[in-house]
């Protein structure tokens, strides 16, 4: 992040450095979406690009149904449900693409996928997939979410809604086609690849690394120049962002009980019984309490900022020119906020943004919790937490710092259920994966926005740490929403001529191989 | 409570002062329930009582359907289920049961009943009745909660199954039954009655000083002696309780939200954006905070104490009897409790449960409440608690400090929702209600422990204060449990000798009108 970087492609407009992680970031960027001022044409790569397009407009009834098919085939990690099946429909997907080697990785959890494609050329990209999906509420779908209806959305165009269509696997369809289209083109892929599956994404991804640094895994990805994500992050104005790096997330509970503190009732008993029997709510307020200071947003933990390292100057650079281009009325309108913390001007909320670690409530669930009040004193209490991280906290610093915090202050009894999380993630602006997507969208005439930071995260670190310590980051063109939300949706065919559909989509990721093949 | 009172008819033994309110009593007191050692025979009253003991007994059947229809008309004050009609049905239990006079009471919320029965007798004594009942989750019942299912309980004897079993239609029917026997067995009343009803106790009787302090109820209440509410309270060892005095409540939510505040989400936004935007969570969290002091328990509000009075020395001189006739380690077995507030030995923290003021945490929910986590800042938190307040502090002061305290510290924001809530409430041991239930008990061979101060609450402060200044308590035979929980219960037939059943408080009501005739 030190190194000197090639500025980008054309001058950073909307949407602004978006707070929103991979997983919710299209509402958002959506609704922000300012107007670009020249979309630009078409693709305009090396090789035959011609006839790809050609065949990958031939085949795209059999990408729709393929990614029909695939959101029909759900797995869901938090619930344990079809893992097994769900990767091995995964794992056909990649051998009917190419991929000549196609391996099941077997994990402490869910299983994951090991892929490599060899096409002869000099340079090897690597490629993360998550095959595993949100949960859903059927009855909150206009659809059912594993139906993959096709429709017509006013001021979008064909979509094709289901649970996992942009989150992840409209994309990851994208990116099939694109190997498709290769083949039935009879073109020769420009780069190799390494492909890496998991099927736990939505719950923090607490196994990939067994996956990632299994020896082989790790030998293979070693040859890469780099590791994307498909994703399909266009706004309405055509605008993606290029995220240099994510905050990465601990998520925890915190649980006080009669049962562990050794005070207090073990189940609920009567209110009243509170003037002799102390109360695990208030021990938890109390622990709490103890987690921020006075301010109400800045970690009080001890030790929590030892690591934590400031902007650089040339990430104060892309936040000020963001901050410029974007507008802060339609982000304070978009998040329902009528003020940032402190009152900060827009620029200076947005340093904050990316710069300050997060310790949230997601929420709280004590005693009784229906209408009105029932006259108990709980046995126990629960809070929802996740602190996000930055460079240099990582997940375990922050873990311990936690657990030694709570000890040293009389609330050692309380549980910290550690349930995710990983370190932070960078990735350098003058790596090839980055300079080779400012490329692609110049030529798609997109505007694309370097974003220092997502104050959300995605699970970049495992790659871009020791011992795999590779640049990695999302690229996709195309659009779709509702990730982790009902009637979740990806583009096949857009109305909106700066928006790019599955076709557009793909072409984009066939101009991405080229470009990782020929760049400097 | 400062003059001299006659000592409890026998040495108090258990169950324990104990700290549950009337609506969950029975439950604890069946559990805790010492043996008595030489349990009484029979009543021995004025009148003919042999006459009305055998009206009694022949109009057992009837007596019984009468409690089975009541509970299958409910009224729900909760949901404002059916309020018109259960009070029309009561209304026509009461005219059965010889009341010339029943008017219905509108009020601001559930309408209310006055019922006077001239005796023409010397006295006049004043009963309160509750005709709501607590709402029900039909899916925890064994049998449906309105069918009032007769059923055998080992151990107990012949129950019927419904809610307003205990809480309060089967005490409050042998109570009718009392007056339907001395009219079949050709007895006159030996005391004239003064009836007020009230359909909103389970939400804490927000209405019920309407009905009370209206001009014509206000003027019969001033011809009684005291009032009492129909219970049937015996635990297992046949032992009762004589409450002097209760807590009384306040009850409310304080709840946190970007809307009021203006600051923070105005709904859940992602949980990433707590970098920049404010979390109404943790502000609910440093409020609540400031409510209790660093002890955990010891409310903290401006002023709390100011009003609150020590125990005096023969309330100090009833709990130390309670203690040592009660068993500690029953009620930490009964409560889940391995220890009690600052490890007090038994008599201390039987001091403390009932002279100390308490503001309890009954609920806590914000954002995502349900199995592991979700990256939301909430834009809304909740926290459910209730006040126990001691004499002589009062329901609106304590209310104006709550608010207080929290507006001087910044949180004036946060709404302070009150749901309900009365004074606490007292009643001299020397008053003849008193007196005249350590008669009955005594003649019944039952042992009455003399309660200073329930640590719950019941809504007698609306009969002891002015404008009414009246003693006010609960009496009864006779034994149920189950209140405000699945399959509530009375005990119609008890085979266990030393609890009554149905008749058997049907009997204890008449003596105790007999009692209150001719006591001095």
């Amino acid at each position: 992040m030190t190194s000197p970087a090639s500025p980008p492609a054309s001058p950073p407009a909307s949407p602004p450095a978006s707070p929103i992680d991979r997983r919710t970031l299209l509402a958002g960027t959506a609704t922000l979406a300012a107007v670009l001022a020249v979309p630009g044409p078409a693709f305009a790569a090396s090789g035959d690009t011609k006839a790809i397009r050609a065949a990958a407009e031939a085949g795209k009834a059999d990408s729709i149904k393929r990614l029909q098919d695939w959101i029909r085939h759900p797995g869901i990690a938090a619930e344990n449900w079809r893992m097994d099946e769900s990767c091995d429909y995964t794992m056909g997907l990649l051998k009917d693409a190419g991929f000549q080697m196609v391996t099941k990785m077997p994990t402490d959890g869910a299983p994951g996928i090991f892929a490599t494609l060899d096409a002869g050329a000099k340079r090897t990209v690597g490629i993360y997939f998550m095959y595993d999906v949100k949960q859903v509420n059927p009855t909150e779908w206009a659809t059912p979410p594993f139906d993959a209806v096709i429709s017509e959305k006013p001021g979008y165009g064909t979509i094709i809604t289901g649970r996992g269509a942009i989150n992840q696997k409209g994309p990851e369809a994208a990116f099939l086609a694109a190997l498709h289209a290769f083949k039935a083109a009879g073109e020769k892929l420009p780069v190799n690849l390494v492909l890496v599956a998991e099927g736990e994404e939505e719950i923090a991804s607490p196994h990939f690394h067994q996956i990632v640094q299994a020896p082989a895994v790790l030998a293979a990805l070693k040859e890469c120049e780099g590791i994307i994500i498909p994703s399909a992050w266009q706004a309405r104005n055509g605008g993606v962002e290029i995220n240099l790096g994510a905050k990465g997330p601990l998520e925890f509970q915190l649980i006080a009980s009669g049962e562990r503190w050794g005070r207090g009732p073990k189940g609920d008993i009567h209110s009243s019984l509170h003037a002799q029997v102390e109360s695990p709510v208030w021990h938890l307020v109390q622990a709490l309490n103890t987690l921020v200071a006075a301010d109400g947003h800045t970690p009080a933990i001890d030790g929590w900022f030892d690591n934590v390292r400031p902007l650089s100057p040339r990430e104060k650079q892309l936040i000020a020119l963001n901050a410029a281009a974007s507008s802060e009325a339609e982000a304070k309108a978009a998040y329902g906020v009528k003020a940032w913390i402190n009152d900060e001007p827009w620029q200076t909320s947005l340093e904050r943004l990316a710069s300050q670690p997060t310790v949230n409530i997601q929420g709280l669930v004590a005693g009784y919790t229906g209408p009105g009040g029932k006259t108990v004193l709980p046995g126990r209490a629960e809070a929802k937490l996740e602190c996000r991280l930055v460079p240099n906290q990582t997940k375990a610093e922050a873990e311990a710092k936690l657990r030694a915090h709570l000890a040293k202050r009389g609330f050692g009894d309380i549980e910290v259920r550690v349930t995710g999380g990983y370190d932070p993630t960078e990735t350098a602006e003058n790596s090839r994966i980055i300079r080779a997507q400012q490329a692609v969208y110049a030529r798609a005439g997109v505007t694309a926005t370097l974003n220092p930071r997502l104050a959300g995260s995605w699970p970049g670190s495992v790659f871009t740490q020791p011992p795999v310590s590779l640049p990695a980051g999302q690229f996709g063109l195309g659009h779709g929403a509702g990730a982790h939300a009902p009637n979740e949706y990806f583009v096949i065919d857009s109305t909106n001529p700066k928006v790019e559909g599955l076709v557009g989509s793909t072409m984009g990721f066939v101009d991405f191989l080229y470009e990782m093949a020929a760049i400097s």
